[in-house]
C-alpha cells in the first residue's frame, strides 16, 4: 500500500488544482466588481509621455485590494478612446479602499487630471 | 521502478493542469479580443421584456466563434448604461464570423435596433 500513498496525495493535489482552474475563467465570478476605464491622453500614441503615464497608472496595482490590473488597448472604431485599464475588486469596500488610497488620490490629482483628455468609466458585476 | 510510473504520469498531468490554470486568469490573454457592449433598454428594469431581450442576446453564444459570453449589470454612477454583454474572440476573423452570422444580423435588425435606447461598444486587447 505504501507505494500508492504518493499517488493518493497527487490525485488530491490534481483535484484541488482542477477546482481552482474552474473558478478562474475569463468570465468574472459572480459578485466580483470589474472596474474598467477607457481614455484618451493628450500625449501622442507610443510616446515616452504615454509610457510614463501608463507605468504610473499600472503601479496602482500595489494597492492591496486591486485584483487583475490589466492595461489594454482599445481597438474598436466605435468610440474615441485609445487605451484602457481593467481591474477587479472582491466587493465595494475593497473598491472604496482603492478609490480613497493616498496613492490613487495623488495619481488622479497630479497625473490623470492633467494628462487625460477624455474618459469613460464602466463598472459591472455578474449577477 | 514500475511503482513510480503512475506517479510520473500524475506529475505530468498535474504540470499540464497548472499550465492551463496560468493561461486562464481573469485577465484576458494577449491578443484575445474582448468585445464589450453596454446599453440601456426601453423596457423597465426587471421586466419580462428585459428578460426576453437578454435571453435572445445571450443565445448568440451559440455562434461557434464566441467565447465567454457573459451578461453583466452596470453598477457605476458615471454613465447612463444599465446592462452589458462581454465576450471574447480569438482573432478578428472569429469576431467577423460573429458579426456577419445570420443569427447576429437578424438579432440586431429585429431586436437590438428596436429595443435599445442607447449603447456604447468598447473592444480591447492586451498587448
Amino acid at each position: 500500500m505504501k507505494f500508492y500513498r504518493p499517488i493518493v496525495i497527487l490525485v488530491t493535489v490534481a483535484m484541488f488544482m482542477l477546482t481552482s482552474c474552474e473558478s478562474s475563467t475569463n468570465s468574472p465570478e459572480k459578485g466580483i466588481i470589474t472596474h474598467t476605464v477607457f481614455f484618451k491622453l493628450k500625449h501622442p500614441k507610443g510616446s515616452e509621455a504615454e509610457k510614463e503615464f501608463l507605468a504610473q497608472a499600472v503601479a496602482l496595482k500595489s494597492i492591496n485590494t486591486v485584483m487583475n490590473m490589466t492595461q489594454v488597448t482599445e481597438i474598436g472604431q466605435k468610440n474615441d478612446f485609445d487605451l484602457g485599464l481593467t481591474m477587479q475588486f472582491k466587493n465595494q469596500a475593497d473598491y472604496d479602499t482603492y478609490s480613497n488610497h493616498p496613492d490613487h488620490v495623488e495619481f488622479v490629482k497630479n497625473v490623470w487630471d492633467k494628462e487625460v483628455v477624455d474618459f469613460m468609466e464602466i463598472d459591472y458585476i455578474v449577477e
